[in-house]
């Protein structure tokens, strides 16, 4: 019972999830939907996409988060456009929040669009919503084992950022083991080590959105 | 609709979650469920619970991870009972599994069981499973901005321990806007400062299990 009751939301959600994508393939916007634990890194991410890229790039956020809204606040200071939704609860974003948020942009005008997802390894990696590429932050401070035993979210993404790399000399974390658990999961992943207080990685990651850009 | 089947489902489980303290209660046991991020060091939490304590102690762990049986082999190794959920998927423990679990352990002969939530700052905090406390990490790398984000962990809480303190010199993080926030929040939450690593903290912390095991 409480299984098909499941299955229907997400059959729900694929069908708006694929109203979106049509939406955002016909004005040619690549959609990322970012996805970590809480604290990875996702904004802070996001405010050097912003100084790096925001006068050659029109770029969009959705800042999904469960209550406040500091996360947006952060967004539109670095440059960016961002429209928020807070969950009110809800541990994710699915197809039907982003397709009403969608409302609030001009995606005509856009070039990039990133979809910041409710921090959790978990639940997010559920529900399509329409993008383009998934891609997810596992930071160095949680761990070298984190690939194995929260699955799903590295089976789904095309990339793995792993972040906050300048901590590396003060954890007990392995990461080339990250790594390597992380493509035994999903062979296809990209994998970029980045920190952004260094810069270490970012100007890879700036380059593979731009490509993915230039072919949409 | 949506909102009903969560509220049969919540009903359900508080149901099951009222035998399960009953049974706690009967015991004499101590009950502590224990949530937090991905990484933010729960397991580890109970390698040193366990260094510190079992002599004195008889501590039974039930370990829940959506896959793999890492946490609970850690577990066995620091000498400690455990006992293994894998949800399959799922993003939280709920009272029903705990109860299913509960036929592996033999509870008049333990002091205190620890729950070993999955890392996930949200969903768990939902979903009474018997405990006496919910006692839940934040570790310093994930930022001070956490409690207005997350609040409802915050608010279900009895214990915040802000773990991996050790790591301070090297982040921007101010644990006082932790505190602050978390209490404007919680004022009645109890805060340790922790760090698993130098083992800053973890004499109170566990000073405060022993407190509670007397008087239960």
């Amino acid at each position: 019972m409480r299984v098909a009751v499941v299955k229907n939301i997400l059959d729900a959600n694929s069908k708006i999830a694929a109203e979106n994508r049509k939406l955002f393939d016909n004005n040619n916007l690549l959609v990322i939907n970012l996805m970590s634990s809480p604290g990875a890194g996702k904004t802070t991410l996001l405010e050097k996409l912003g100084e790096a890229l925001r006068d050659q790039l029109r770029i969009g956020v959705v800042e999904g988060d469960i209550q406040s809204t500091l996360d947006a606040e952060r967004i539109v200071s670095a440059g960016l456009e961002a429209v928020q939704i807070e969950t009110d609860g809800a541990c994710h974003l699915d197809a039907n929040m982003i397709q009403n948020a969608l409302n609030d942009l001009n995606l005509a005008e856009l070039d990039l669009l990133v979809i910041e997802n409710v921090g959790n390894l978990v639940c997010p990696a559920e529900f399509n919503v329409g993008e383009d590429h998934k891609v997810m932050m596992l930071s160095v401070t949680e761990g070298d084992d984190k690939p194995y035993k929260y699955p799903l979210m590295f089976k789904e993404s095309s990339v793995l950022l792993i972040s906050k790399t300048d901590l590396l000399p003060y954890l007990r974390c392995d990461i080339d083991k990250i790594k390597e658990a992380a493509l035994s999961i999903n062979p296809r992943l990209t994998i970029f080590e980045i920190s952004s207080y260094t810069g270490q990685g970012l100007a890879d990651w700036h380059n593979w959105l731009q490509d993915r850009i230039r072919k949409k």
